[in-house]
């Protein structure tokens, strides 16, 4: 597909919203959907979803909208859902579990292989069928089978040193959940974060604003 | 503080960053830092960061630089965190049960009261020194208790009902990782969303695009 390059941090970021939302739809039964609509529906301007799609090569017709399946595929193909993308998990501690019992890795198009650990209790079980193996073979087994993302969920003081292992034996993106800021020296990593403190504090700003605007209208 | 209103959502998303790092930085005994010395951290320019400051009143002195104690005091005052806030989980599987165990919710300006679940082997029990209560009693907790927010990690399935019941309770917001879009009827109610699947996918998009870039220079 041809793709109107340079696409913009907000727009990349808004594409899985897209993506969650037409899934959504598709299971609703939905087939066919107006930019209004599917903007109404995300908190955005159908101008602004025009826009948006428009930067990927403008799927939709006019007076018509979208085919919901099709958008959906498109928007699937763009995320790179149907790469096959694998990943391994770093650190078995409640998140961690969390995350590999009930994360839908499939859905997204990701193949969990094992997850890593230092503590004995837990190497060499399995949690929800992932193998659970030493950190020491970290190494290895990313040589020896394609491993694209590393989630790393380890204790803040071990994260960039685990960090900086990934990126060392040669996977391509690192799914930060440490809380920690993670330098990233290798131009070919990506590293994305999720900053569950980021989030909280977006909260308690909007909450605290429409105190102020409560007490001083 | 005098504001200078009305500031963008991205630079309301980028002020827990700030505050994230002014943190770390007070940790490593930093004094003082330049705009762009904060912004090379960040990945920000240096003009973005004063941009951005200059949006709450526009701290900092020409050829000096910022104090890191004063800036991080005033952003976390424009957070909120000093409002003591005061939070409610509910839901205590996995996920809910390691954010209780593990998320500094005091150090991000929030208390966190008590647990909510309907599993009779949870509920009555302590999880990290919070009570686990049954969400047959949220109502009545809530109009005992000023609870300025809801954490909503229950199943899918559940979400929409338990969300509208917080909203109902009188809740200030929710904090949704129910990975569920909710509906938001209340405007004076701030539903702040953490999806891990649009993190994934964001990361998924980046690598495909790299791998485009080295298939096809």
């Amino acid at each position: 597909m041809k793709r109107n390059v340079k696409v913009s941090t907000a727009v990349i970021r808004r594409l899985p919203r897209y993506y969650r939302q037409l899934s959504e739809l598709q299971e609703s039964g939905v087939v066919r959907i107006s930019s209004s609509a599917l903007g109404k529906s995300m908190g955005l301007t159908a101008s602004q979803i025009r826009q948006d799609l428009f930067c990927f090569g403008g799927f939709g017709q006019q007076g018509y909208g979208y085919k919901v399946d099709g958008l959906k595929e498109e928007i699937g193909e763009i995320l790179g859902i149907s790469q096959g993308h694998t990943l391994i998990v770093l650190g078995t501690g409640n998140l961690g579990r969390a995350i590999i019992q009930n994360f839908r890795f499939s859905t997204n198009g990701f193949q969990l292989l094992a997850a890593f650990d230092i503590d004995p209790a837990v190497v060499g079980t399995q949690i929800a069928g992932v193998p659970v193996r030493h950190a020491d073979e970290l190494e290895d087994f990313v040589a020896a089978n394609r491993v694209d993302v590393g989630l790393l969920t380890v204790p803040i003081a071990a994260a960039q040193r685990m960090g900086d292992r990934l990126m060392e034996a040669g996977v391509r993106g690192i799914w930060n959940f440490t809380n920690y800021e993670l330098a990233c020296s290798r131009p070919d990593v990506v590293v994305e974060s999720v900053h569950f403190s980021d989030s909280l504090l977006t909260l308690s700003y909007l909450i605290s604003q429409r105190e102020d605007m409560e007490e001083n209208p």
